[in-house]
């Protein structure tokens, strides 16, 4: 990592610290009364140290090529309180606005994720990323947002909510919330009412796997479906036939196979296609849209395209680690190595993520997340003996942006312009935060990044943000490009004194 | 109808009873020691008029073209004791040797259908064709064997046997069985290997819908597909998904939409090609062959083709209503005309029919059935209110053969040897008793029908053979066709007065 | 047609007028040096009327919803001297301003049309609608700039060049020009070169239909490919199997079908389909963009998804009649009336024009044009023996804006922002012209206009704003929406008298 | 190789010196009346050595499992005359009648080559296996009958004929003819009808691919496939893009890859799949069925599937090669290995063996050839500096059925009938030489094969019998099947000395 101006991260904390403003509640509230109206967007508690010095909320940003989805330009972008204010070929500032010279380099919104779980609560531990180690994480690499998944508390939404917003306290950056539902009675439809009309969560995701746990019956997902359309809500899914992969799992111990080539063999692409085209034809049914997540799979790549063609509103968002990885890793010998890979659904084999490329630089898939959620080794440990057991979840917010570039713009594949929408713009439309965010507009928040896409990164578990002790992208090098945070918008929390100890 | 000889039904009857003679069960026991064993073949008792005469065992067809499915050429069939003995271009016998001249006229195998409902229980009525008339209109269309749906009794498969079993006392013609499944436990799984190993039962259907009643979950269907797998049994499903019809249902109730209109309405095709993806796809998950019932729309058919173009077998029957009837008939304004079209999955719109046709001429479908099951108009009735409450059910094993013809072969679309694999050969050999039946081979059974392709037909409620007092085909006329059953097997229970009341 | 301010066309043309400003080649300049430069945009000769008093030239539309294809918001639009100097929530200005009220309405990028032809010399006659009446027609419909077909002059693209700067010049607002290729030689090769470096034209369309005139071979076609590829242009098609059409054509002759349904049945889908296969494919191997133009059918617009699921960059384009309208109009017993339908590739039966706007709205395509091309009665007369003769071409620059809006739109497929992707700022990407075109963004052309969503409109022959006697539109009403032209900013040519004689 | 009797080649011969019965030519005529009458089965001049003696003619192939397409059965097969007599379960005979113990073994029809090209002048030489060597190579492997392509001579089908004749003097087996249409002109046409009439010739090969020797245009296409139509005749097409492939030579050559791999990179899969799609299309069109030979790619079987889906009648042949290899080879560092495997179109990427495979299986794909044209290593080096020169073609001729029982049967895709199906009775059914050939049933010809399952094999050009001195499949083995060629009905000439010089 290198900094146009810092060099390390504690450099880049204070730079931050230098800028930052906190973004007002009312800020935000406008948005609550558009039909999707964004998830929750938060913010960390504003006890910590936030600036207030005038000095020090004027910024220019001079000579960078300024990257929109829908247009690029040379053009300098002149910042105050953290609102972006002008963007314009030539801006004249005074000696109290703090300038930074892009020139030869890219400005761009900060990367949004759409897909987190930060500090969750799954397979009978805790993610290890909270909501300070994994945003500074993002932040590094590039990602200024991200939306994470509140999970009820023993069914309770607001529950949930409550939890999800303590965890949230520790927050450095902007981030919103989707919300899981995981069983449904009429409680249940009364607090998805509330969720959206008080909270201002707009989007849903219903689990087709996790049988006993997460996973809900197609009675419930077409009850939640509707709810969804009469709320104006978005209704996501994961989609796994969770009743086949509970028979495969069973079928690979019984086989003896208990180590993490048996997470992949146990629920094969054929099962995600599945729960795609029956998730996709039931919404179509119910006729609302509907959001996959973590589109792995040529299977289930392939269903939503023939939705979309057919005229269908469905969104397919493949993560990271279904466009960069191949499931070879999880025949490897050492269980360290191949556990880290372990996520559901599961990294496929090679071709699937070339297929995903490709439909993603055409538009049948419309951004990227993360599906960030991420153990230790030592939680990984708890499916040595049994691949069930493997906490599921790979890292990927702090690589995401990079990596994506590398893949893809490099690759020749989509433009500069394609690259801000499908990291940044097409999220922020999609839950309804735009231009807020997602853009290098007059009025847009001043989520923005410098991105030199002639530097070079190497990515290692030494040196990167998360707190989790391994990287599923170890040692992967990239020629060209080089993130830069060079504003980020909230609050730096003084009180932690290491992201990680 | 017309015959070579008779030219009315009671004629045919004392036509029949003149020739034939009982099959015996040991000439049948031979499959069951197949994989795939014949469901239960059966035979109607023996008490009643069967024909010991030795001078009537004896018959000499002449001069006609003969029709497998692997091949037709002009020759004589001689037939004695039921069981053909010899095809030969010219067949000298003696003059105790009855001889039909069928110069000129196609001889076939008897049709073979693979899919009905006789004397069944029902949505709380009792399908109005039991084993006699259903067999009397069957034999009068062509067709000379049947496989019904052992219903289970309170979730018992013995006790559904054995109820079939003396239903199908009544019986005039050869059948066998196939058995559904609509609940899982132990007692189930231990009931289908003795169904299996000891009543000859191959196939086994399950339910994806009629939620409440015949209707059993994912986890049952996989638990269902490996027994079927393990059992070397054929896995059926009825494909339409049980949770979203529910919704369906309830939401024209809700509109107001209480007409036959809203059958259709209900259970759009999107959810039969949902639940038809759904069930290929966990077959191919367990590894076993599928053989999914009344494909009835383009989504379902399209999906079948999928699975078979990679390799996975996958066996699609059309029924005759859905190759040849559009759903258009479910808005007329006679409630009575309405309602006789109501089946599950419905009819289709305008373009499924031909799109099945299509299909079916080229191998993507197989075999035609027809889900003969039908009620009389005061049953159809108990639904004039509510559309959920008319009684599922359409006629067709009559009229399966020569409608068959008329828009498969007369239009150009499959020729004469297709059309024996279609509707006699194929379902024979997927059900293990080719070449005992859908052959004229030596040592078949002379389930013979003579086709003239010269003819007429036209068919009407008021001459039908069967018991129900409507007709979905009421004034189909064919121009060219006629059938006429020249030999059957089977036995002629004289202790029946009339199969029309 | 209803204006805010004025009510008929003279006053508009007053209106403009009164606002116009002359856009200086220079301002178009800097376009020439990008990869895909736009295809020599021009304007009409200067010496007609343009206004240089400097207190016509200040607009501020006020209030309106401003709406660009990544973006809309309600706000004042301000302009000088025909570009757009500022949107903003609330823009003060002075009384030299002439302000427009635009409350309740939306302000939008005037329409792109990416494929006209005006004054073109086809089938042994020319187009009635000229540069000057065919615009006339297209700002009276919203549409503010197009983009027409060069026809090389016995093969010279120089020649032919010329021959359109000079029927330009009757031009009242922008135009761009594409170039087709209809023949291959060394000089053809050369001109190429020399009208992208010198001539701004970066798009050649390859006729694969019109045997004998236009139609080129797959060796040429490749010669063609790759010529484009190598000098960064656009290759656009025309796909239809001209071999199979011209047998097509014979054969209905020759079965006595000489009437307008002929045109249909000698040239199916299946010829269409196999021509965009065919194009697709030869493109992906030679490894260059391609643009299909008018795609017609589901057999096209299957092949465009195909490629593009797997990430080929292939761009279709609907045009407005096949999105509309169905053949069944080709069959109506008066010549002059199904003789107006007759365009190539014909318009499809039901059904086609469904799935179009399926594809359109999910971005399978990507943009709509008009294939704008008109003759009069009399001229269509000429093929009154035999529909071969009748004159290739439908009207529509006029009616493109509101036909859209209302079957795309008002039918809740696409949302207001995609509208004006589809109808404007997508055209101005793909060609290179955005962001001067195809947005409301400080520094833009000011090709503004005002859509009324409450309005209403007649379509009619008799008020239209073409030269043509017919309209295939004709007694078409929409209930919600009006367009008025606020401001073009072009040259309005004095010399012309009428637009219609 | 191992035999049930000999257990070397010259023995073999010998042995079928012992049997065979010259077929008169009058056996044959009746096919000539079918519309699609067989191409020309030829036979071997009489003037070799057959045998006449009566006590020769007799043959009981004793207790083996009779397997045809339709039917497997335990029976006794008795032969007369070089024609079977009868196919019971006991067969009793004099002593007289040589008998053959089959049991444990399948007997079956001989395999049919759908596609060989013996002596073929092609790329100025000439294939190294003539009618006599080829042949046995064939009896060797278990094939009874090919079909071989005529080319015409200078463009005329009637010398082309006549050399053919001449060349085919030597068979020592039955064969067939197609014929190769390379030009059209009046007289082509002309001779086309004689051909079928009088030559007995049902099957007319284009080849949209060897630009500037063989290749036609779409015009000719159409031209032909109007003349297969109206003669009843079936249209074949080798279906590559010509113009692309010159293309891509050129380019090869031009980056200076001049190796057998060149051969693959410059003819990808798409171009196949673009030609196929367009025949299929044409042939739509012209409303004639279509012959897809060597389908190779899953681009182009996919293409059959979906013409088939939609009830078009469209036959694909997979070829040895395409089911069996990969393109790995083309990439071997020496170029007399890589240069074997040479042929058009390529043998393709792994990937494409599986799908074909799959798709024979369900009958996507209908039966199986060889396209058999070989050339030794000093021909293959003709093109040692420039892949273009390499003599396109593989051998298969003698290891297609034992490698398709491998690939097929031993992998558990297909059953026994299948194999037979799709290696003999589909070829004789399509080119209406059913049931004379692929077929043991009275009055076939005793072209009888016994499969020995419990055997094995191990190919290798050291003993093959072919006359080439490579195999593609060299070094293949087979852990359960041998061929062994118990009968065949044709003639051996004395006068050869030797098939292997």
């Amino acid at each position: 990592m290198s900094f146009i101006i810092f060099t390390n991260h504690y450099q880049l904390l204070h730079f931050l610290f230098f800028l930052i403003i906190t973004i007002t509640p009312s800020s935000l509230a406008q948005s609550q009364h558009n039909q999707f109206c964004v998830a929750g967007i938060g913010y960390g508690e504003s006890t910590c140290g936030t600036s207030s010095s005038s000095s020090s909320n004027k910024l220019l940003i001079k000579g960078g090529t300024v990257v929109n989805a829908h247009h690029q330009q040379i053009a300098d972008v002149y910042v105050e309180d953290g609102i972006i204010v002008a963007v314009n070929p030539t801006i004249a500032v005074g000696d109290d606005v703090y300038v930074i010279d892009a020139t030869g380099k890219f400005v761009m919104p900060g990367g949004i994720d759409p897909h987190t779980h930060l500090e969750m609560e799954f397979m009978n531990t805790v993610a290890v990323d909270d909501f300070f180690s994994g945003q500074a994480a993002a932040l590094a690499g590039g990602t200024t947002m991200h939306i994470d998944f509140v999970i009820p508390t023993n069914g309770s939404l607001t529950a949930g909510f409550e939890a999800y917003e303590k965890k949230a306290k520790k927050s450095c950056m902007d981030y919103g919330f989707h919300m899981a539902i995981t069983k449904w009675d009429e409680t249940v439809s009364r607090e998805m009412e509330l969720m959206v009309k008080e909270k201002g969560i707009n989007s849903f995701k219903f689990f087709m796997a996790y049988k006993g746990s997460l996973m809900i019956s197609d009675e419930l997902l077409l009850e939640g479906f509707k709810k969804c359309k009469s709320l104006g809500a978005l209704a996501m899914v994961h989609a796994e036939n969770g009743d086949a992969v509970y028979e495969g799992q069973k079928k690979m111990i019984e086989l003896g196979i208990t180590g993490p080539e048996g997470h992949a063999l146990s629920r094969p692409a054929v099962l995600e296609g599945e729960a795609t085209a029956r998730a996709i034809r039931l919404a179509d049914f119910v006729n609302t849209p509907l959001y996959v997540v973590h589109v792995m799979s040529i299977d289930a790549m392939e269903e939503v395209a023939k939705a979309r063609k057919s005229g269908q509103r469905v969104i397919g968002e493949p993560v990271l680690s279904g466009l960069a990885l191949d499931d070879s890793w999880l025949w490897h010998p050492d269980f360290d190595t191949a556990a880290k890979y372990v996520m559901s659904p599961p990294i496929r084999k090679q071709g699937h993520d070339k297929a995903l490329q490709a439909a993603l630089s055409t538009g049948v898939l419309q951004l990227v997340g993360t599906d960030h959620c991420v153990f230790n080794s030592t939680q990984k440990a708890f499916g040595i003996d049994d691949f069930r057991k493997i906490p599921n979840g790979v890292n990927g917010i702090e690589e995401r942006m990079r990596v994506v570039w590398d893949i893809m713009v490099e690759s020749g594949q989509i433009s500069v312009t394609d690259y801000v929408r499908l990291t940044s713009t097409e999220c922020a439309r999609i839950f309804n935060i735009y231009p807020k965010k997602g853009a290098i507009l007059p009025g847009s928040d001043a989520d923005i990044i410098i991105l030199n896409p002639n530097s070079s990164f190497d990515i290692t578990a030494k040196s990167h943000h998360s707190r989790v002790d391994t990287n599923v992208y170890e040692g992967r090098k990239g020629k060209v490009s080089t993130f830069i945070v060079s504003l980020v918008q909230m609050v730096y929390c003084t009180a932690r004194t290491s992201i990680k100890s």
